[in-house]
């Protein structure tokens, strides 16, 4: 559900057809639909409204200021896992008590910017962060909240470099321990021990593993009441899925809900949710130009001005993102970003008779079966392997699809590519939002 | 063979100890050693000294200016496959008749700019790539020259990512195509095609795929003779491998060279070398301080401030970097880093007799296993697992070796982490050479 779909064969951001921003910004670009940002924010509230969640969107997952301010607007707070991002929430307009630092490395410095800043709580993840923090809370002379990260020890059947709620993690403790935690830090005066944290992976594409490590947690929490420690707060992380294959099975906001929604009602927690990807994913698209085509033995390359350093997650996590053509023949627009009846998100079964039935996973007539690479001098520098794709030409411009989250964020200056520049549409309006970087950008910061 | 070995039990970096550097700059840190470049470089053109070659070191792998600079003085020229990478050869003072232009997705800007700027000649990679060449020097009225690169389809048995010789790369043309792409272009008048280039990937580890390649590629140039065209040059690229593992059977450039040169003999090519790793990996180290120690289960982990977004290769290659403390006890020291006789590369067998004879591939008597990981928040955010360390503590500067190639290039701002600073030393002197980023720089170009 995202506000990117043909009109007339021409692939439209809200109001805004994409290659009229692209002829004038240029490309590699990363473009972000605020209306689906919004909607997406708003499908998670109301989906949890019960509940009266704090949302906090998880600012690794897409930290352009414009963005972040996009979801402060709506009422978001902001997770954040460093000192950077913290700067990031907080120049966003982000209210600090709306604010959750979690990671398993905060330094010192960190620490006291956070404590500073007065957010809300601290994630804290091992006995030695929880000693630190409160050796500096006393140094401070200050009250802090914290939350303790626990591993349920699930597995949510993701990416192994994404999975992060297994016993043998490096994020959080295990149940058990988390008891003897309490028993240690529960009572401690400058840090106040009041919330269990749980964060199990990214994406995670079903509900149960959600139930199983909640379960657990809540049956610890009850514990620990037993034993005299009132935990107020359940941090239930993020990772809630996105749609990167219109095939694939993604659960959408009121489907986590409606399963963990029961397992929390009438327990008085405060409820914060992380949502990182669900909402940032499908809110963005990476515009690159086709430079050339190149046949090479039995295989057929479309080389692209964009590259692993603008998105590697093909690389790093062999992620599949959708790449077509921002200009089509109709018979070659897929069903589900038809814009037949409105650009407000019209379900693919809506969209009327379409002369092709099929999402164009295999190569239909006329189409071609392609490696997208980059320009980067290395195998690894691919989009997509074997893709199936309509015929394109040098020059013509297409979409990398679902890539607002871990896209820009994670890019580069490998191979001395300046980073790509970053524009928001907001209806009919647009404006760049990130400027793309020059050749003076890259050697910034270098001393004769 | 390079310059960081330690004394008295304090890991040196040419005559300063990386301690003192790393406690002024703050870690993490890149630190790069000018008198170890000096030599991989000296290394390379001592062995291949009888065939007079052309040495254009590999931005790609290293592309700090002041180690640009340091390459430049011994006489280096630069392989650039990027317009920023040109920018940076020229900031660095490179000779444009000695830059040569590679790369599968050049665009009409970085070709312009290649013009305008003489360099020595384009690497041309495909069809389409040659005529547009043509076409822009043409347009410009120049006369450019070319080297086709072919792909000699041997297997250089490295990683999948960095593979780039075999029949199906997007790199170059088999040689077959290769006839007839001198066929029809032998003769342009705008661009001249005189030379032959191949790189076969990196790094390759041995010679024999160098001489099976090279032996092919003679075969084309003798084919090409014979239908009247003049290869003058071949250009035989990098991908000379270096030392990750002291375990490793790595061959230095004697050995490349043994193999390489006969069958050069006597040919009147002028030759061509594109050292990259084989010169920077191993004159730079990442340093970076232990900030938290933590029981996971059965896993120890050792958590740091460097990160993947600063060191990406364990994650995306699964690479193996040496981790060693920059301060440790004298039977802790590895054989071959031990400072005993000089600091100029004492090999291992020099050594003399320490205590422990092995390199502690596998835990010693009080060592511990672990898992090295930064603090982004992902499991893939690991720099080592399952690694032998002797004892560490909170505050421990730990040393990442084998990181001056492939490592600050690639580093990003996931997490919205600023990336490390850069130092040179160069003997007894050094000097910031890329500031640490502010938070200030994450949001450069981000527009209100």
């Amino acid at each position: 559900m995202d506000h990117f779909v043909y009109h007339d064969g021409r692939l439209m951001c809200e109001d805004v057809a994409v290659e009229n921003i692209a002829a004038k910004v240029g490309t590699p670009l990363y473009l972000y639909s605020a209306n689906t940002l919004r909607s997406h924010y708003r499908r998670i509230a109301e989906a949890f409204a019960e509940l009266n969640p704090t949302i906090c969107f998880s600012v690794k997952s897409c930290q352009n200021l414009s963005v972040c301010r996009v979801l402060q607007a709506e009422g978001s707070g902001f997770d954040v896992v460093s000192g950077g991002e913290l700067f990031r929430a907080l120049q966003a307009g982000g209210e600090p008590e709306k604010i959750v630092f979690a990671g398993v490395g905060k330094s010192d410095a960190e620490i006291m910017q956070a404590m500073t800043s007065r957010i809300g709580y601290f994630n804290v993840e091992s006995e030695a962060e929880m000693e630190n923090l409160i050796r500096l809370a006393r140094q401070q002379g200050q009250v802090v909240r914290a939350a303790l990260r626990v591993n349920p020890d699930v597995d949510p059947r993701t990416h192994r470099y994404t999975s992060t709620g297994k016993k043998e993690s490096k994020f959080g403790v295990d149940l058990e321990r988390a008891r003897r935690f309490f028993d240690t830090y529960g009572r401690t005066d400058a840090v106040r021990l009041c919330g269990i944290h749980l964060h199990i992976g990214s994406p995670v594409n079903s509900v149960e593993p959600y139930v199983a490590a909640l379960t657990r947690t809540l049956e610890l929490i009850d514990q620990l009441a037993t034993a005299g420690f009132r935990v107020e707060m359940v941090d239930i992380g993020g990772g809630f899925g996105a749609y990167y294959d219109n095939d694939q099975q993604v659960p959408v906001a009121a489907e986590y809900a409606r399963a963990i929604i029961p397992l929390l009602r009438g327990r008085g927690l405060q409820v914060v949710l992380e949502p990182g990807r669900s909402i940032s994913a499908n809110a963005g698209i990476l515009l690159t130009r086709v430079q050339y085509l190149k046949q090479s033995g039995e295989k057929q390359f479309v080389i692209i001005d964009a590259a692993m350093n603008d998105l590697i997650r093909p690389a790093l996590y062999e992620a599949y993102h959708h790449i077509w053509p921002a200009k089509v023949e109709e018979h070659f627009i897929p069903n589900h970003r038809r814009g037949l009846l409105s650009h407000s998100a019209a379900p693919a079964e809506a969209s009327g008779a379409g002369k092709c039935q099929t999402d164009f996973g295999v190569p239909a007539e006329g189409m071609i079966l392609a490696d997208v690479v980059g320009p980067v001098c290395e195998s690894g520098d691919f989009l997509a392997k074997g893709r199936a794709l309509p015929p394109v030409q040098a020059g013509d411009l297409l979409a990398v699809f679902t890539a607002g989250a871990y896209g820009f964020v994670m890019s580069s200056n490998y191979n001395s590519r300046p980073r790509a520049a970053e524009v928001l549409v907001d209806g009919s309006m647009w404006r760049v939002v990130r400027r793309r970087e020059s050749y003076a950008d890259l050697i910034r910061g270098e001393v004769d």
